[in-house]
């Protein structure tokens, strides 16, 4: 396409606060984004910054909810209804999904993302940006990369070793991006280690297209880019909001004068012209009750059955009995560029009085007297507005206390205690739960909330959700909290890959609740565990689990691997496969999980790859990280990576090796020098041996090295 | 002087394994270093690279010890002896102190080193230097810096931020080199943040030269250096041992060849031409019986009386009473350079048999038998030799298991069961210490432990050791634990400043028994705490200690400061002062500590000065750090920092500084722009004023910004 130099930089930025450039010489259209993980926030004013005022959408669950349906055929229908939403109101990519990992459970946006787990995290980013494409429009996967709490969020510089970034911060990226092939993706808004993602070469360049193959776009968040021209350079191609006037003069400048390539100028405006060319045409209008449907069913699916004592859920009410609801509405979205004006909003007292007996009261001396005359009594809890919201992290992970304190006058009145709970990100329960007999974590669930809770308080639906992220304690045992969120421009992430339940279970921690946890109406039995390894090192599993209750229900079959002993610190063991049964009572399903060697692998900074560890590898299916039902051992052959020994090798790595220390032997001598003091073995053996040249008496001097070093290759 | 370029390089490596260069055309004579932190390790040939057979010496108690005497006088004592010991057997200086902070309890050295606490560390670590050189002998603090494990310490780097360094790992050299001005300082083996010790310029000379004025001699660990020139040119003097022939001659060829700038040599040989001209002449013979008396008087004050139910100590036996005594005779020393050949041991069962009835079994059924029949038992336990030697890091912190299942038998048949402990770095008592009434804690403590172990027993010396580390109740707990002894080549300092309690009390975790703790026979009552606070934020404490039981005693008397909230992550209180008062029943006495404001203050690493945060201090003496008894508020002015608002501040910096807010609104217009909308300022708040310009409606763009940074400085 013949276009002019400015015209190829005004592409490299967009032209209203939504838009991309149009170029209207050449006919190329300019298309609209907009933002949307769980829904559309289209503003009717294409080039509106403000957060309220949207045309009206579909408020599905958000991701702290859909994160607990562990089920990615569930997100992928999600995706799929946004992405119609997107097509009906002529947005041609959506700005989502969010997919950081909750490095604390304080970060502010934690609602807006999956799990602590990149393994979830990666497969429901995957079916959402599936969704939506399926429609003919683009996803946006965000934010690229270590963007994992809103404090300083434009300045400090996220501080993660590389095996970190690798195995916690990246895979589900990778998964997205080689998988689902999003049409975009957003850098975000950090540095990483000292360089702003916007402008981080390899995480652009070397990783997301050279390693990954990418071949979409990378937009930068809104407001992110700082000098544009390194930016290009580093693989950023659009720049939003424009800076219009600046940054595009600034490319053209740097063109001219040298600094700038016009090829990599050229391949950005290539990639961006792809992506103005696959932006669909307009559709009809999109069906807003069988979304709504959709909202409710996914709602229902993402609850979280934190606990049931004396099967207190669902509720039976018998004839005459009266359900009293405490509290207020549950909120369904937290704040921010992800706030959806919904469609409509269902009511949970509404839809409960639908169907049986109840009397509200939103609290004080009130509240209480309903209690005492009420058969149950659901508190709705959760945390207020202002403690969710982009641009400000938790600095505490509390419920209110008047919440509390009126729980526990309830439970004092009332033995059938429900509690209710809405909240994007998790919440401190160890202190208050022994009020409640039954506890029902609904997260941010979206528009429909309301009638997934009373679906799931009577039954009608089972619940099945599980928690993708721990439940600690107290916050304090969060591995991240010594290193939240930092100071002076920079978070150490001190953790290294102990995120989340790898951290509890790696220093054994009680928690509240683990990972994983979640209960349901009926029961389930797990049966016959096979293992079949390969000769390349991946393993095959199958297992069988059974509805033993007398209900239908879901059950998340997740799959733990514990690697042996390694060169690096490892996780007791991680999730490395999951699957969502639907089944009725008595029935029975072999689920099978194919084990990629990369799945037992660990990023050897070393030798700049993945390596398999041989050894026995722990193979554990169960219910949560905790409730292994089955557990047992792999041996894997492993990766075979040899060092030749040099003459900066230690002593101790010269006698560990059979050849090596035969070698050394015959160099020195037997019983000679070092060999005719084993005490001084073990003081030394961290010694490159060139470091002991100069000790008398060793025998280990430069030319007894260099003939050590030719026999050793000899062997 | 007029030295050629060859005998000024010379001088920069020994001459052998222990010596330095003599100069024999000019009469510069050779001086003999020798190994010695708790006792002199002087190899009777000059030349010899092994651990044993050294000249008989006064093995001290070590310093994993003398940490919990918390005594400086007992130290400096120490010191000095071991001084005398130097100058009669020809030695100019001895290779000690190790300071180095007890990171992990694992770190295989540990035995070698005070505490975890920097202060502690330092007071104790300026005694040891300021006797060691009261005799005319040099001493050598060491290792510098971040030394904290034995595993791949020659090529592991302590990946470490400026702030840790300063607040944890320097601040005990910098008060040593500054006060007592030790006559060497030893480098470290390991890398610190890439760059090893050896060669780290700002650790050799802009911080330890330029900042602390160090004119000393900076010498190798022996073997560390690998590039003689850039160790050169970092600022270390003196390469241990030497590679003759080959470090001299690189010197001599970089000089020639201009990439060594000859006055750098020059600086060092003038600094260590002083330091053998201070080389003093031998003295005559030591006084082998006054030193071994010093010892068991250090070693009774170094032991820590952990637990004393039903005052079961000390013992008082009846007539007729018999005392069991179970198990191995406690070790007194580690393995590795700081190995002394004692010149004589006292023996636990002939001093107690010179004073009491005692029996003694080593292990078995026997030992079973015995303790039925015993008034009392006396349960030697303690780690395994090979636990404890430099070069290898311990893999748990466990004591044997047959230790304890032989404890736990003998506390079947006997209620009155008093365990000795013997072991230089701390071990795990919480799963088993139920067995034992008692429990005394003698760490590695020399050559006279058997007859201080018996004056405590029977009560000749009342106990006044503190725990100059916390004892965890599991080794997980530790904060190190995640991230020791690292991977790949470096060791990630994750949990920064948060070392030893200040870790421990930051997460409010459980311990076996923390910092400072330690019983006693008698008890001590504390009164009348008052704080003075000067304008320059340095205050004045003061408080009263009384002796309120029936026996002579020491209390520590333990001060530590809590800070307001500050910019920085710091610990919930530190050890700020402390004092060993030596009180007889019903006396009391009035301690004064100083603080001054560095105190009170944390390394700004943005400003690259330490700061004091001003607001209320919270000021607590105590008898541990979590047993204070008196604590008090000291409001203190702290230091005036304001930065400069600026374009790249961001809008809640802004918005935060009154100026700054009425600058901004008087430039946007009020109720215009950001200030139409309040959520947006929440949503926006951590955006740099420039990341705004391009967001329509704001009312931000350049000339607005430009306007109110104006503004913001006229007023």
């Amino acid at each position: 396409m013949n276009l002019t130099l400015e015209e190829k930089a005004a592409l490299c930025l967009g032209s209203t606060f939504w838009h991309t450039a149009p170029i209207d010489r050449l006919g190329i259209p300019a298309i609209m984004v907009s933002d949307g993980p769980h829904g559309l926030r289209r503003q009717p004013d294409g080039n509106q910054a403000g957060i309220t005022g949207a045309l009206p959408a579909t408020c599905f669950p958000t991701a702290s909810a859909l994160g607990s349906s562990w089920d990615p055929d569930l997100v992928r229908r999600i995706g799929a209804a946004i992405g119609a939403e997107a097509r009906a109101l002529s947005v041609a990519v959506v700005l989502g999904p969010g997919v950081n990992i909750k490095r604390s459970p304080l970060c502010g946006r934690n609602f807006e993302y999956f799990s602590e787990d990149p393994l979830l995290t990666g497969v429901l980013g995957e079916a959402h940006v599936t969704g939506v494409q399926s429609q003919g429009v683009g996803a946006c996967v965000k934010h690229f990369a270590a963007n994992n709490q809103e404090t300083d969020r434009l300045r400090v510089s996220a501080d993660v070793d590389e095996r970190t970034l690798r195995e916690i911060y990246l895979p589900h990226f990778e998964r997205i991006v080689t998988r689902a092939k999003p049409w975009m993706v957003m850098s975000a808004y950090n540095l990483v280690n000292g360089v702003p993602a916007a402008e981080h070469r390899w995480l652009l360049t070397d990783v997301l297209r050279d390693e990954w193959a990418y071949d979409g776009v990378v937009v930068s968040d809104w407001g992110a880019v700082r000098d544009r021209v390194a930016a290009l350079v580093a693989g950023l191609d659009l720049e939003m909001p424009p800076k219009l006037g600046i940054s595009d003069a600034a490319i053209v400048a740097a063109v001219r004068d040298g600094r700038l390539d016009e090829k990599v100028l050229d391949q950005t405006v290539e990639r961006i012209l792809r992506l103005i060319d696959r932006a669909p045409d307009p559709d009809g209008p999109f069906d807003v009750d069988a979304h709504h449907a959709l909202a409710r069913a996914a709602a229902a699916d993402c609850a979280v059955l934190l606990k049931n004592d004396r099967d207190l859920l669902p509720l039976r009410p018998a004839p005459g009995d009266t359900i009293a609801v405490i509290g207020a509405s549950p909120r369904f979205q937290g704040a921010g560029s992800s706030q959806v004006n919904p469609t409509r909003v269902d009511d949970l007292i509404t839809e409960l009085r639908a169907r049986t007996t109840v009397e509200f009261a939103a609290g004080g001396d009130q509240a209480i007297d309903l209690a005492a005359r009420a058969a149950t009594v659901v508190v709705l809890m959760g945390l207020p507005a202002g403690d969710e919201t982009e641009g400000a992290d938790r600095r505490h992970m509390d419920l209110p206390a008047e919440q509390i304190t009126l729980l526990a006058r309830i439970a004092q009145v009332n033995d059938n205690v429900v509690v209710v709970l809405a909240n994007g990100s998790a919440v401190e329960v160890a202190s208050w739960q022994q009020h409640a007999g039954a506890i029902l974590e609904t997260w941010l669930s979206g528009q429909a909330v309301g009638g997934a809770i009373a679906d799931l308080l009577l039954g009608t639906v089972n619940p099945s959700g599980r928690l993708a992220e721990t439940l600690p304690v107290r916050l304090a045992d969060n591995p991240s909290y010594l290193n939240f969120p930092g100071e002076a421009g920079h978070v150490r992430y001190g953790e290294g890959v102990f995120v989340g339940y790898r951290a509890y279970d790696a220093v054994d921690r009680a928690v509240a609740y683990p990972f994983g946890h979640g209960l349901s109406y009926t029961t389930f039995a797990y049966h016959d565990l096979a293992v079949t390894v390969a000769g390349d090192s991946s393993v095959l599993v199958t297992c069988t689990v059974v509805n033993t209750g007398a209900r239908h229900g879901k059950e998340v079959v997740q799959l733990y691997v514990g690697p042996p002993a390694s060169p690096v610190a490892r996780p007791v063991r991680e999730l490395k496969a999951f699957a969502k049964l639907d089944l009725p009572p008595g029935a029975g399903e072999t689920v099978t999980f194919q084990l990629d060697p990369r799945d037992l692998a660990y990023w050897s900074t070393r030798h700049q790859r993945w390596l398999v560890q041989g050894g026995a590898y722990e193979i554990a299916v169960g219910a949560s990280s905790r409730d292994l039902r089955l557990t047992t051992t792999a041996e894997v052959p492993g990766d075979m990576v040899t060092e030749p020994l040099t003459a900066v090798s230690t002593l101790r790595e010269w006698l560990a090796d059979p050849a090596g220390a035969a070698a050394l032997r015959a160099a020195v001598g037997e019983s000679q020098g070092i060999f005719a003091d084993p005490e001084s073995q073990i003081v030394l053996g961290d010694f490159p041996l060139t470091a002991l040249t100069a000790f008398p008496g060793l025998g280990l001097s430069d030319p007894v090295l260099a003939h050590a070093v030719r026999l050793s290759k000899e062997v």
